[in-house]
């Protein structure tokens, strides 16, 4: 032990980012959620989800990408597992249904990796701990959140209904307003994945590629995998953030919503 | 991968507490230690350091000892590596100054484990973050924490102007005003490390030795360990964390230096 596993991430222009049909939120209120829970808790005991950690380096840092509902909640990629369904092929399972293309043209091998964190909800509550607290005998939810290794060219294919991120590291970090306590950790949880020398040399195989032409995403074959980095300067006051795909069919009514969401979903 | 290592954490019970000469620290002040700090960066370079996580069972949860200056500011074992020595070795020599016994009786062999965490300093400044900031091409310290793996039974000696804290993991999370940034995001970076079946079942591997006599480290061979539980109520408000050993040296005029650099430490 003691040498941590090195993690390459590779620039940002070396993936593709295009839309799909829109993928609806099973809850439009935390009430609604926590209603839901309940009644799945007594059906199927203690909720256990799986999200995905994805990274991709750009401005020489590596940045998180994000699913944004709505003008302000942000969540990773990932979702409940089915009865008994294993945890690596259940957040396989999610992560096609939330970012791949899903055509035999784009084949998507996911490469889950380390779990990083394990949260606890204890209560049919949003406030989840890093621990499960010791007078808790029946916790109502295990979250885990695993590393996905991209590997060096991806397709993602993203639902109308929702914006994909890439937000750097140093601006989740200390945000936990903003990124609720699980999203706004992850930067130290990761602290020890990356190659040490790294920071302090040439970081040549962080950035390798970088040479590639910004235009070419244009040149796939498929219309729908475009990137798109015009981001409505009015919506986001942090510049550091990248907007990789728009939510193209939200309207106002649901925007409401989704505001609630974000400070209730993460506690 | 997908599955983490798991991380066997024993009855406080097991262990045994005693006290040995004091080791003062080098610096009185934040501004004598950035003053330090600057002058070996010029001679050494980077400074590394190395901190360690060693983690007992009490209340079925688990607790981190931490080493108490004074009456508040608290710090992981550890300290600067020598320039050139090996990080494992390094933090083995830190162990053995801060917590052994150092006699043939009394062997310690530290299992170094897992890197957990790293963290940076970018100026010589007490502002550290979990990653190297893009435009920090020169960073003045890296600091890593190892989690150390502590066998069922160990002897520790403390020295006698420091205390020996057992601090809940709960005590610990979100509450970066008391213990800094590093130390407060502990429980969210061990999350990951423990069983967690653990959590659901019965915590026999945790709780076993719990039969063992609470007075047997009376009858052990050397007078000076003793386990000291005697907490001075007046002088912490949370009864949770435990007091292991005793400060027995300390002065009031000493006690205002550090209560100044608990803030400024950790940033």
């Amino acid at each position: 032990m003691g040498v941590p596993p090195a993690v390459n991430v590779y620039p940002l222009s070396n993936y593709t980012f295009g839309t799909k049909e829109p993928k609806m939120e099973k809850d439009t209120s935390v009430a609604d959620r926590l209603a839901r829970m309940k009644v799945n808790y007594m059906k199927e005991g203690m909720r256990t989800s799986v999200e995905a950690i994805l990274l991709v380096q750009e401005h020489n840092h590596p940045h998180l990408l994000l699913l944004q509902i709505g003008n302000t909640f942000c969540k990773l990629p990932g979702g409940r597992l089915k009865p008994g369904e294993n945890e690596i092929e259940g957040l396989k399972r999610k992560l096609c249904s939330k970012l791949a293309v899903n055509s035999p043209s784009f084949p998507q091998n996911w490469q889950i990796g380390e779990c990083v964190a394990v949260w606890w909800r204890p209560n049919f509550e949003t406030v989840m701990y890093p621990y499960c607290p010791p007078h808790i005998t029946k916790p109502k939810e295990c979250k885990k959140l695993y590393l996905v290794h991209l590997t060096e060219r991806e397709y993602f294919a993203v639902p109308r209904n929702l914006k994909l991120l890439a937000v750097p590291l140093f601006e989740l970090y200390d945000n936990v307003q903003r990124y609720g306590p699980v999203i706004s950790t992850i930067p130290q949880q990761l602290s020890s994945l990356f190659d040490v020398k790294k920071a302090n040399t040439d970081t040549e195989t962080l950035t390798r590629n970088k040479d590639t032409d910004e235009g070419e995403t244009a040149d796939t074959d498929t219309d729908t995998l475009t990137r798109n980095k015009d981001m409505d300067e009015g919506e986001t006051a942090d510049t550091d953030t990248l907007t990789l795909t728009c939510n193209k069919d939200k309207d106002e009514g649901e925007t409401a919503d989704t505001d609630t969401l974000v400070k209730e979903y993460e506690g």
